[in-house]
């Protein structure tokens, strides 16, 4: 048996931000999975790995519902999970591609969940956007004792700000999910001059707000919204 | 003025864990900085970047000491930012190499310090050695409203304790500094079962310890020893 399922990292969004074991991989494949976040949508993982990709793979494009609807999800990872695992058994290079890092808020884990143990999986590490984040705009994620906390801005409030108090440092990601209390807490807790708010991160649309107190709480941000906070740089 | 330092990730260890722009950063170099653990020691980062290495470009070995005594670290610290702005002034392309990702927990925030907005400077960001280490264990950092905690194990014992209990998933780095705390807490909180060890995570050296409770307190483990904690998954 040769088949194999690769989870590919494609990390924040520019192509020259892959991994070598990224780009090597993706050059073996015969079938390429690739999240659309709309049924019949593109795919914003696909569009970066593009360059990479070998003349006669098959790209299967495969729709992951962002709905609350937990069942309807369900039903759809199992799905995709069932024919992947197909594939595998037919000796089958199969990729599965996700943005940012595989492990950290991704779709692929509910796949990785289904299918662990059950067939050959490989998984290749990717640059997490807060990383990128973190180079692109010259502020330490931490540093020496420092402690960093990686925050769902879709966790409770009170979750939110206990971990605004006890860290020197850190990731607020899906941002936009609840914006208004952000900014609230940031201003109460005298952070909001430590904290930089990125859109779209690493792609051509880019934009960097040093500045937050500026942006009108109703302001119609990026699904892609992500704030770093470092206590003790200037 | 065509002279710039780039500060490059090289990520945990793996050589083909570098991102593509990093392998072409350093194709372009004339001169690349080097940190060495001990005076006249050899250089880790040095050996992960080596394949990627023009023929010509000058390595600086520099010896970056890891006492406690502040004022030595400062003034090593000074003499190498200035040897650095002296050659970027030279019109030199200089490289400063970094394990894992150089905005976390590395010696380059401190080059940075002294550097930011009096040279210019681009970050190449890099695989950190948690990311790695989920892709390798096949263990999520974090799902859904998850929140990630970052700690280093030098950080105060109760702020250690108060992450544990308030996280669903936490990466501890720097492990050796506190064990038998560390494994004291793990048992205390019944995390134990949700724990991986890791020594020297993409080294050839690399060891993966899924029972921790196995290992004696005094067990001389690893300066790159990282624990992996996911309460949500088994």
């Amino acid at each position: 048996m040769t088949g194999k399922l690769f989870a590919i990292s494609t990390g924040p969004g520019c192509s020259d931000l892959l991994t070598i074991r990224a780009v090597n991989c993706l050059s073996a494949l015969t079938i390429l999975y690739a999240p659309a976040g709309r049924q019949g949508g593109t795919s914003l993982a696909l569009s970066i790995v593009q360059p990479y990709l070998p003349d006669h793979i098959e790209i299967k494009l495969r729709h992951f519902p962002m709905t609350t609807n937990s069942l309807q999800k369900e039903h759809q990872w199992d799905a995709i999970a069932h024919e992947m695992a197909k594939d595998v058994d037919h000796d089958h290079l199969v990729g599965f591609i996700s943005l940012g890092d595989s492990m950290l808020f991704s779709t692929w884990v509910n796949l990785l969940a289904r299918l662990q143990n059950k067939i050959p999986i490989a998984i290749i590490p990717g640059i997490t956007s807060f990383a990128y984040i973190a180079s692109r705009c010259q502020i330490p994620l931490a540093m020496e004792q420092q402690s960093m906390a990686v925050i769902s801005c879709t966790a409770p409030a009170n979750e939110i700000e206990s971990a605004l108090v006890q860290h020197q440092s850190l990731i607020l990601m899906k941002v936009t999910a609840n914006f208004p209390l952000i900014k609230h807490l940031l201003i109460k807790h005298h952070l909001i001059n430590h904290a930089v708010l990125v859109c779209n991160a690493a792609l051509e649309t880019e934009y960097i707000y040093h500045n937050i107190q500026t942006i009108d709480e109703q302001e119609k941000l990026s699904y892609f919204t992500t704030i770093l906070i470092n206590k003790l740089w200037q």
